[in-house]
């Protein structure tokens, strides 16, 4: 617990330097700031929440942050899901949510300036006003924010197709760990002027700078996608069809995978009417433009049906389409309401994808663990959700011996401890089992040189 | 001029830990190693170079040059523009081009494994075996080699659609400034963890390590692509189509712009009995399938006829069109006849295209230089070309001021100094200009953390 007087000093300075309204220090607002979605991780109470409006009010946050020697949480929404954003003891927070301005589109460079704190969803409303399009969409993209999205490189539905985060973002404008505002990267197409600093700080989950503006490429919109359904009886014959996706050649714009479980915990909560006839279902989606398009759809199809569907079509009503990328969307929260979950976001090589779905089943047998599972398959992104009922200690105790044996399970298959949510807290064993020391000593460098006070986002992704 | 004995002592030690036949100390052989195709950049000879051919003989390398304190400059196969691979007094000059294996197509996960002397055109040729394409295709592509396509974060013709060399880096493995091997990056479709040093890595010019093995994403090879060429009677309205495609949502495959001169210089050294009618050719392409590639194609040649094209017309004869784009690729080593060559690689946003070419111009009479010009105009990446007469030291006075006033120009305009060459030594000031001092320091601040005894390429990109 942070001493009473430094702490005053310190949120005296704040309401000093910042506008009226920008500081927070009532401990019943700051309980929802001290954690994100992450409820397993490690958090505290923080001595303040600050919202800055500006890069300057941002900076003013860092420089007093830094006189007094406290540690800067960064946070978007706070729909993280490994702990990134949680609170550390005397730590303040600094929310972007609002910076919501999006400062331009322009469709002739194809690119969009944004805050941080711009809702993923509005901006990608926003495009289509220019018929251009913000491709990353993590099922939180309702909620969660650009900022956010950057700091974790956030990936998505459509990222088997489309890319991640960090393929979208040109050009950042942060402020460093020493208190400099300072931008990176570009607003052209190209440029390869010094290190890719940009890159870095995408996905560096806060703990390298505070990013207060983004530069974002933009796609022009695409063609309607023309979507298949698949029933499965098992993950394994489900993940044999992903497989038979990815070498049939197809490039499908998404390819998810929602097991029985999750269907019936949204069906639960929401009444969509949704079949729980499968075991699991696959949905695979194309937008290749015109005749491709239809093409694509088709080989899917007969993949899926090779694979052992139980049954499998082409959706032609793209309500129904719609309904079950809803589910798919709906799922994580849908789960929660059943007790705390614990989220796997592995990622292993495609073709280990029936094999990693069966391991992760015997593990859930092996623990006594109720583990759903939601995937991007189509890109190997696995996410396990472990399920504990509410106030089950040794449930807990038994999930958490599953969580680390995916882990290992996922590395033993050549993937990684994450594929899109980050490290945060939650995977920094994994992280440490996946890189060894000599990577992890160059991931500290970097961060000692980029930060070299340790006041950002302290004890994320390096330990740092 | 390194003392003889410490020489000796370094050489002798690199012939004792490498095999038979690496090591070479020539001087007329490294007369050839001294310097990259950027002769107008200061260079020295260096003291040995060597062609290890495993992971292991590249780290023996390191480590002698760390007990000697011997800088070791990394080298592809030397067909870099900017000075990145030159060597420095006292160096061993570390050439990949023995490395040539390679090691791994996979169909399934779109993933090539390859060593870093594997010629660009020999991995695109390998991988359409498996109907699968490695897109980044800079016009060096026939001789340049993946490590040094991802030490420059090599561009190219199809980057306007496709991207760059970054886009396509999923992971490396390389040896640290302090003799470490080290993997970093994922052979899976995704992943967040730690930092992104792959990214970093690529572009860095071997300032941060040199680079072993390279896993590269691969595409599905596309459909044929449609050529569309215009004649334009000034660079300027060649310029404003450029915009129009741009502008009308077209997403060309490549989208070259070549002048006068480099035509001239082509036909006189190639007798491809090109046409000299115009002033500039602009080549447009596309590979959208079907009928969409043929509407892109319409879309195009409208937008060449409406900017004001002399003569336009959609290619139906793919050896005519191939040749225009040969011509393209020519341009460089056809224009080095002629005398030395200083070359820009500005990247300007695209509706700033016109008024860079306008400027261009005005610099050649200003300073009365000759420059030719050839352009990814597509994604605004230009490469004007400086020719000076052998032996002419006034011309070339004159150049070097020229140079300076595009690079000025061109971040007057929101450009950068270089879309895809390096800064190398060439664009080292440029780099200052267009950074500022506090990004600077955070570039040295990465190139300390990683390379602590400042051993690997100095005084490259940073100038440390």
């Amino acid at each position: 617990m942070p001493q009473e007087l430094p702490v005053r000093a310190l949120t005296d300075r704040l309401h000093r330097d910042l506008p009226e309204g920008r500081v927070v220090t009532d401990r019943a607002v700051l309980a929802g700031y001290a954690h994100d979605e992450a409820e397993w991780a490690p958090h505290a109470l923080p001595v303040a929440m600050v919202r800055p409006r500006t890069a300057e009010e941002v900076r003013a946050v860092v420089l007093a942050c830094l006189d007094h020697a406290a540690p800067v949480v960064p946070r978007g929404a706070g729909t993280g899901l490994s702990g990134g954003a949680n609170a550390v003891d005397g730590a303040v927070v600094l929310s972007t949510e609002a910076m919501t301005a999006i400062r331009r589109i322009d469709p002739l460079e194809r690119l969009a300036v944004v805050e941080p704190g711009v809702v993923n969803e509005d901006l990608r409303t926003a495009c289509a006003a220019y018929d251009l399009w913000y491709p990353p969409d993590p099922a939180s993209a309702r909620w969660s924010t650009i900022g956010g999205n950057v700091a974790t490189n956030a990936g998505g539905l459509c990222c088997v197709k489309y890319g991640v985060t960090r393929d979208y973002v040109l050009g950042l404008e942060f402020v460093t760990g020493t208190g400099e505002l300072v931008r990176v990267g570009r607003r052209t197409a190209k440029g390869v002027a010094g290190y890719d600093l940009t890159s870095l700080m995408v996905g560096s989950e806060g703990t390298l700078g505070v990013i207060t503006e983004v530069t974002l490429r933009l796609r022009p919109s695409r063609p309607p996608e023309h979507t298949v359904a698949g029933y499965f009886s098992s993950v394994v014959d489900a993940g044999r069809a992903v497989a038979a996706v990815a070498a049939a050649g197809v490039t499908p714009s998404a390819l998810e995978l929602i097991d029985r479980h999750c269907l019936q915990a949204v069906d639960a909560w929401k009444q969509m009417g949704l079949s729980a006839d499968a075991d699991v279902v696959l949905l695979g989606r194309t937008d290749a433009p015109g005749p491709a398009g239809q093409e694509e759809a088709e080989a899917m199809l007969r993949c899926f049906e090779g694979a052992g569907a139980t049954w499998a079509a082409r959706s032609t009503d793209p309500q129904e389409a719609d309904a079950l990328f809803e589910a798919r969307r709906l799922a994580y929260p849908a789960l929660e309401r059943l007790g705390p979950v614990l989220t796997e976001d592995i990622c292993v090589p495609k073709s280990a994808v029936p094999e990693m779905l069966g391991r992760i089943e015997a593990i859930a047998q092996r623990h006594d663990t109720l583990i759903a599972n939601i995937a991007h398959a189509g890109d190997g992104n696995l996410h396990p959700l472990l399920i504990t009922p509410p106030g089950d200690q040794a449930a807990r105790e038994r999930a958490q011996a599953a969580f680390h044996e995916i882990i290992a399970e996922a590395l033993a298959l050549g993937g990684t401890v994450t594929g899109e949510h980050g490290v945060g807290l939650l995977k920094r064993d994994g992280l440490r089992a996946e890189l060894g020391p000599a990577v992890m000593a160059l991931n500290r460098a970097v961060k000692d040189a980029l930060d070299p006070r340790g006041l950002l986002n302290p004890g994320k992704v390096t330990g740092r």
